[in-house]
């Protein structure tokens, strides 16, 4: 199935392995990783996904591909700023967050309006969000929950 | 100033008189309601504001103006689905937040997105969101914080 | 009714002449001026309505307000870029295109996708265009083909 | 390079002919098709891209994946009604046009936006379109001009 993985655009090295992990993780279970195409999460998790010879769509708010981070696998622009952010998570059949700040607060609130369940290491504390405490439990709980 | 009134698109009626006296209010001191078009919250906020001679802006998720609840004085439509709540959002200078589940949650993450003052009732409990208890202090609070 | 009025966002003073008298005609005659908020085509449009009387609304490709000309009635901000576009024909009932480059042909399209009547002063030849010589047979036109 | 293809989104077996043998060329020549990802010209030209062992990419006006014809590569939905039209363009380096309508004709308009070379099959005459004969000449003619 398709993942949908949020958070932070700017991390620490720690967060950054995290979301490297599950990005290994999901691909190693062959699924697709769906995020933001930026930097920080996004970036890691694609680094992850590649480096296990997974596949990644990256969903950018510019207009050029060439925004995207070094990792992704297919690249789509949209011009649409923080209008992409539905389109990052509709785009997978769930969710797992990774830290993260107001625009990942704000694809939390879409997980909902689309029914996606939602594992979250290390983020907010919204509805429909289920804690987990490693990337391992993280994968484990979309691949329950999900829609395969 | 502009103030989006977010919340429940379907609420009871002690939740709708909240967002009715949320409109009046803003209305009587000039304000102008901007909200998402539809019902609850939205069609209540547009009410108390006409009520007392104020103005509303509706922005729509479908192409047709006529789907708008009847007291929206400017309506927009977006055709854009769940991805015109950024737009509800970024035209208010400031967020009165009444009840509400995940679009709300959508919109109180971009209230964050684009640096907007939060003043919640009875809603969730959200980065940068300021518990009130009462329509007044929602819109004392929104005036002190918001851009003018 | 709402007439959206498109062309060109730089253009010389004799068009600007143009736009400045089909925003006059159509306040004169009660009908509220929508467009893309920027220069051009647009500001002369919203500056005639406002000379005489009239509103508009201009749609913004940005996320700020403060980009909008100096004329605009209602401004929304959409951050949307170029996919603004199909929102300033959806929310007019009709559309008078004065000049216009590549944008106000992805208009035309969305004129045609939406059913709108159009007027054409010195503007594109396109499917559903009806040309016109004068700014008074512009809002003639629309008069009798829009949606009232 | 990604080559958008765009046309009518029915159209009779000729046409529909036609759209299969530029996606079938394009395939041939390593590129990847993007389009819409409905019928038509876009599932033509998806299936001969598939034929030829080639890629689509098929970005939806819904939100949901499950409306893109049978032979899509990689679905991205969008939700966003006809503003995914501009994400049609951007994300090809060209544009191939077969026949269609309006909602082609504001793709054409998006290609000049973009500055998008285009060759058109029995579409529209409009700015920047570069009409060809066949769907080899429609390859030549992107590959010669398009951004590789």
């Amino acid at each position: 199935m398709r993942v949908s993985v949020i958070g932070g655009g700017s991390v620490d090295e720690s967060t950054a392995n995290l979301a490297r992990e599950v990005g290994r993780r999901l691909a190693a279970r062959d699924h697709v990783v769906v995020c933001g195409g930026l930097g920080g999460v996004m970036a890691a998790a694609c680094e992850g996904a590649s480096a296990a010879g997974g596949r990644s769509i990256g969903i950018l708010p510019t207009t050029d591909r060439s925004d995207a981070n070094d990792h992704v696998d297919t690249v789509i622009a949209t011009g649409l700023g923080h209008a992409r952010n539905p389109l990052v998570v509709m785009n997978g059949d769930a969710v797992i967050a990774v830290d993260g700040g107001s625009g990942t607060l704000s694809e939390l609130g879409f997980a909902g309006v689309f029914d996606r369940p939602i594992a979250g290491l290390q983020t907010h504390d919204a509805p429909g969000v289920e804690p987990v405490e490693t990337p391992a439990e993280a994968v484990d709980y979309v691949e329950s929950a999900g829609q395969h």
